[in-house]
C-alpha cells in the first residue's frame, strides 16, 4: 500500500489499511497490551474515535477517511444515488465522534468532495475512488512526516541525548510522526543516541505512548517524570529537545501539550537548543501571536486521580490547562517539511509559507 | 501540652502526645481518609514508621522519642536496672524501623543519654523524665518551625500567589512545618493569598499531603501537575516560591525533592523570588557545595506506575532521582530561625551559624 521506503523498520502504526480492511491499534490498552482491532462497521470506527482508541490529529483524520470506506463497503452494489446519500449520512455520523478534532472534519469533507466531483457511474467505482482518496490522504501525511524527519535528521548527532515531551510520534500520525521522525530516520541509519521521554502528566502520553513506540522501534529510551527534566539537563545528559505542536502562530509562538513551555525555559537555562517539528499545515497564519491561542482547560479529575484511584483531597481546587504557549524566543527552530525555520519567525514563516 | 500560641488554628498534626498516649496520623491513607491511630506498643510504632504512616525527618524523630515512652509505659514498676536495659533494647529496636532516617537515631540517642545522665531512683521517675524529654524535643521543633514562620511572614503580602513543591508542611514536622510555616502564620492573621501546590511526582506528596493540609487549615490552595508551573507563572499568578529542603550546603546550594531545581529555574526566568525555609540544623557546614551531595536513585516502579496501575511499558529504562540540587544563585534567600540569609551565602551562613 504505502511506499515501504517511507517507513522506519518495526514502527507501530496507529492506522492500517490492508486488503480492503481498516485496522486500528487500541491505544487505550497501551503500553501493556497491544491489540489491533479490525473495524467492521461505521459504528465501531465511531466508538474507536470516541473512546480515544485512536488519537492524535492526523491519525483521527485517517481513521475517519478509512472509516467512511468501511461504512460504504457493503453498499457497493446499491444504486448510485443510495450510495451517495449513505456516504453523506455516514460522513456526518463519523464527524460527530469527536466534534473538536479539526482533522476529522477536514478529511471527511475532502472525501465527500472528491466523490461528488468524480464522474463515477457505479457505486463500486465510487467506492474505489473513496478508498484511493483515503490512501492518498494517508500517503500525503506519511510523506509529510517523512520529509520533516529528513529535514530534522542533520540535527541528530551520534551519542546525543534528546528530550521529548508528550507524544508527537507515529501513534499520533502516520508512520514516522513529527517530533519522532528525525529520530526514526537516524535510528534506521544505525545512529546511536539516547531519548528521554517526559511522562507528561496528567494523561501520561509520554509514559504510555512515546516510551512504548520508541522502545518498539528499538530506540534507547529512558522514561522520566516531568519534574526530573531539569536535573537530567543539569547532569549534561540532554543535547537537544524536540517536541511536536498543536498550533504555531504566525510569529512562531508554539502551542503544545502542557509542560512544553517549562521544558523550553529549562533548555534555554542550560543552553540546549529547543526544536519543534511540524507539518506546515499546523501554522495558523491568521493568529499573529501565541497570546491569542485559547488554552483548553480540562476536567479536574485528570489531575486529582489516576485510573480509578483518587490521589488528591476531595474538593481541592485544580487547574488543568491542556496546553501552554512557548514564546518564539525560546525556539531554536521549527522543523517543517520545507526546511528548518529560524528567527525572525514572522518574516521567515511568511517567506516560506505565506499565501499573499 | 504544647503552648497553643505556637499552633495555627485547625492544623493537622502528624504526631500528638496526649494524656500519656501517642497518636499518629496515618499519612498513607491521606488524602481520602483521616485516621489517627493510638500507638499501643513499640511494635506498632515500629510498623507505623516502617510503613511511612509517619514520614518527614522531624516527625519521624518525634515518633521515635514518644515511641520509646510507649515501649516503657508498662515497665514503670519494674526494677530500675530492668527498666534501663529495656530502654536501650527498645531504642535500638525503634531505630531499626528506618535506618536512613537521621532524625530518628538522633532523637533516640538524645532520649537514652538524658535518661542515663538523670539521677533517677525509680523507674517511674525515669519514665517521667523520658516523657519530659520527648515533649522537649517536640516543643523545640515546634518552636523552630514557628520561628521560621515568623521570619518568613513579612515576605507574604495580601493577594499574593505562592508556589510550593513537595511537602515541607506540618505533616512532615511539628505543627507549622517549614515552607508552610509563614503561610500558616499569615493565614492566622487573616491575610488572603493563594497557594499553588505542585503534585510532586512520583510519590505525589504535593497532591496527597500539601494540598490536603493547606485545605484543612482553610488556606486557598490549588493543585497543579508539576509541568503546569511554567504556564501558571507565565500567567502572572505566582509572586513567590517557598520550598523546604533536606540539606543545604555551606555555600547555600539546596538539596530538595526532585523538581525543585526546575521550579527555581522557572522562577528565575519569570523574575519570581525563590525562597527555601529551613531550621539551621539542615545546614551541612561540612559540605562545601551541592555538587558533593549524593542523590538517592529510587526504584523504577515509582515512575512506571501510579498506585497499583502500571502506566509505562514493561522493561522501559527509567531514571528516578529522588532529589535534585538547586545552585545558590537561583535562591533569593534561606528563611532560617535566625533570619533570612541572602547571598553571598558562604560568608553569611558562616557568620550566622558557623561554629569556629
Amino acid at each position: 500500500m504505502l511506499d515501504k521506503g517511507l517507513m522506519a523498520k518495526d514502527l507501530p502504526l496507529a492506522v492500517t489499511w490492508k486488503d480492503g480492511e481498516l485496522f486500528l491499534l487500541d491505544q487505550t490498552q497501551l503500553p501493556l497490551t497491544t491489540v489491533v482491532e479490525k473495524q467492521e462497521t461505521a459504528e465501531q470506527v465511531w466508538e474507536s474515535i470516541r473512546l480515544l482508541k485512536v488519537r492524535g490529529a492526523p491519525a483521527i483524520g485517517l481513521a475517519g477517511a478509512y472509516g467512511l470506506c468501511v461504512a460504504l463497503k457493503e453498499a457497493q452494489n446499491d444504486p448510485l444515488s443510495d450510495f451517495m446519500a449513505l456516504m453523506e449520512k455516514q460522513a456526518a455520523y463519523l464527524d460527530s465522534s469527536r466534534p473538536t478534532a479539526v482533522n476529522l472534519g477536514w478529511a471527511l469533507r475532502r472525501m465527500v468532495k472528491t466523490a461528488k466531483e468524480a464522474n463515477a457511474t457505479t457505486s463500486k467505482e465510487l467506492y474505489d475512488i473513496l478508498v484511493a482518496e483515503a490512501v492518498a490522504i494517508h500517503e500525503e501525511d506519511a510523506r509529510l512526516c517523512y520529509t520533516v524527519g529528513e529535514v530534522g535528521l542533520p540535527l541528530i548527532k551520534e551519542g546525543m541525548g534528546i528530550l521529548t515531551h508528550c507524544n508527537a510520534g507515529s501513534l499520533a500520525a502516520s508512520h514516522m510522526g513529527t517530533a519522532t521522525s528525525p529520530m526514526y530516520l537516524a535510528h534506521s541509519q544505525g545512529m546511536k543516541f539516547r531519548v528521554y521521554a517526559d511522562e507528561t502528566r496528567p494523561l501520561l502520553q509520554g509514559a504510555r505512548l512515546t516510551a512504548w513506540e520508541l522502545q518498539q522501534a528499538g530506540i534507547d529510551v529512558t522514561l522520566i517524570t516531568d519534574n526530573m527534566a531539569a536535573h537530567i539537563m543539569s547532569q549534561g545528559l540532554i543535547d537537544m529537545v524536540i517536541v511536536g505542536t498543536d498550533r504555531v502562530a504566525a510569529n512562531g509562538d508554539v502551542a503544545n501539550k502542557i509542560g512544553t513551555l517549562g521544558v523550553a525555559i529549562l533548555a534555554k537555562h542550560y543552553g540546549i537548543p529547543f526544536y519543534v517539528a511540524l507539518p506546515s499545515s499546523t501554522i495558523d497564519h491568521d493568529m499573529p501571536s501565541g497570546e491569542g491561542i485559547p488554552i483548553e482547560e480540562r476536567e479536574d479529575y485528570e489531575v486529582t486521580s489516576f485510573g480509578a484511584r483518587q490521589t488528591a483531597p476531595e474538593g481541592v481546587k485544580v487547574r488543568n490547562p491542556a496546553f501552554d504557549v512557548t514564546p518564539n524566543e525560546l525556539v531554536a527552530g521549527l522543523i517543517t517539511e520545507k526546511g528548518i525555520v529560524r528567527a525572525p519567525y514572522t518574516e521567515n514563516l511568511k517567506a516560506l509559507f505565506g499565501q499573499d
